[in-house]
C-alpha cells in the first residue's frame, strides 16, 4: 500500500510521464515486496520558478 | 491546529469542493476535539495522466 | 481515489485516531462522491516542538 | 540536505517567490548550519478555493 | 531534480528500505533522463495505525 | 497563511529547531508579506536510513 509523491519540474511529455509511474511503480514492487495492485503515484509538476535550489529558483539558475 | 492536505483528481465543481472543505473540517472537530478555528485544509487537484494506480495512470485506465 | 494526509499533534489515543480515519473518508465519499474502497487517510503525528505557529512552537507556547 | 514545500496562496509576484526562496534558504542555513548547495524549496501555489480556513475556503471568507 | 516522498507501513529492514531508495533512484533516471546526482527520495514509515484504507486503519484491518 | 513543510535530517538540539521555526517564519513574513499569526511551520526528522541522495541513503553515504 506504498503511496509515492515525486515533485518533477514541468515541461516532461506525456509519454515520459507515464514512464515514470510504469518504473517506479516497479521499482517499489520489486525491493519492498508491495503487490502492485496498492501501489499509488501521485507526480506533481513545479514550474521552474517554484524550484529553489542553494537559494535560487531553476528560473534563475537557467535550468 | 490540524493540518489536512486531500490530493483528488481534477474535475469536481467549486461547490463540492467547498462541500469537502466543510465536511472534512467538521470530521476532524468531531473526532479529535480539534478547535475549528484552528484547522487548515488544502485541496490539490491531480490531472488524470498525474495519478498512477498499479503502475498506470488514471488517464490511460479511463477513469 | 482521494488520498488525506493528517498533520496533527501527538498525543490522541489509538481509539481517537481510528475514528479520525472514519469520518474524514466519511466526509470526503459524502461531498465528492468518491467511492469508499479507494480512499486513503495517513495520520501525521508532530511532538510539540515541530509544530511552529507565528514563529514559535507549540512546545513553547504550551500548548 | 533540507528540503522545504511552502504552500501559498496565489497570486503573488515571480518577484517575491524568488525573495522566498532566498530568505527561506538562508533562515535554513543560519538556523541549523545547512550548507546552501544542498538546500532546496518547493512552492506550491493554492487556488483560493483550495484552501480552508476553519472550514470555508479562502475565496468564500474574501481573503 | 526531481525529489520523491514514499510512504510505506513500518516493519521493512534497512535493507530493503536502501534497495528502495536504489531502484526508484534508477526507475526516475531512466524514464525522464534526470541525472543521478540530482534525485532525492524521502522515506515516511507509518505506523499501522496510521493509515487509513476505505475507513479503516491497516491496524484494525489485520495487514 | 502561508504552510511550510521542512524536511531535515534527524540529530539537531531542540534550541536550533525552535530558531528554525523562527527564522524561517521571519523569512516568509518578510518576502511575502504574510502576516505572522497565519504562518505554520511543521518540521519532519528524518532518520539517516530514510534520506536518498543519487541512489543511496544518507546513513550508507556516512553523513
Amino acid at each position: 500500500m506504498p503511496i509515492a509523491t515525486i515533485n518533477i519540474l514541468e515541461g516532461r511529455s506525456d509519454e515520459k510521464k507515464e514512464k515514470l509511474i510504469e518504473l517506479v511503480t516497479e521499482a517499489i514492487h520489486q525491493s519492498i515486496d508491495a503487490p502492485y495492485q496498492g501501489i499509488r503515484v501521485i507526480l506533481n509538476e513545479m514550474p521552474k520558478q517554484h524550484f529553489g535550489i542553494a537559494g535560487k529558483s531553476a528560473k534563475k539558475l537557467g535550468k
